[in-house]
């Protein structure tokens, strides 16, 4: 897949509230399928279908304990999304105040950003 | 529709090249159907089908000229995207080295920011 292509499949599989809410329990750790099934009050087929699209996506990938298979959120794709809306930023920079508060969060990353003290 | 309902058309617009050549388009300035059917060697039903799938999700508006009806860039569904892609910043943030870049450039915004001159 070309970046294009990887685009359009991470959007489509960020275009469904189920897939969402799953990788945001991910983003707190690794989950199975069984403890991600778990909130959504759905069935695990269900979800093993919602969690395809977000592999196929490299949204997710497999943890690395055979027996649970846990699941795990994986940054790439995010990153790229994140690539394409900054080619956009000068429309949603200026479109909300709240937006204010958060690039000012995205300026001031916790680690790494340390060399550039003020 | 409420913010996941309005995430769920802005990402499926979203995962779509011509779409996004449109919206890439529309970023240097307004422009007529017509105008944005040209360069995709596609027919003005085939464009005005992914306009209308652009203009349901809030990404572009209709301009003031009554005659050309040129359509124009709309911010809020990029900035609810970028508000979303925050809450994985974590994740996105530390996958790749030109995201170093990426950053510094979101963080030095050409207006607006001069109240934080380092």
């Amino acid at each position: 897949m070309n970046t294009s292509q990887r685009l359009d499949v991470t959007f489509a599989a960020l275009a469904d509230p189920t897939r969402r809410a799953i990788l945001a329990r991910l983003a707190s750790g690794e989950a199975s399928v069984m403890e991600l099934a778990r909130p959504f009050a759905m069935s695990q087929p269900a979800i093993s279908k919602h969690l395809k699209v977000l592999e196929r996506a490299g949204l997710i990938a497999r943890g690395q304990d055979a027996q649970r298979r846990p699941r795990r959120l994986e940054a790439r794709p995010l990153a790229e999304v994140t690539g394409w809306l900054v080619g956009y930023r000068r429309f949603w920079e200026g479109s909300f105040q709240r937006l204010d508060a958060l690039l000012d969060e995205m300026k001031t990353p916790e680690k790494k950003r340390a060399r550039k003290k003020r």
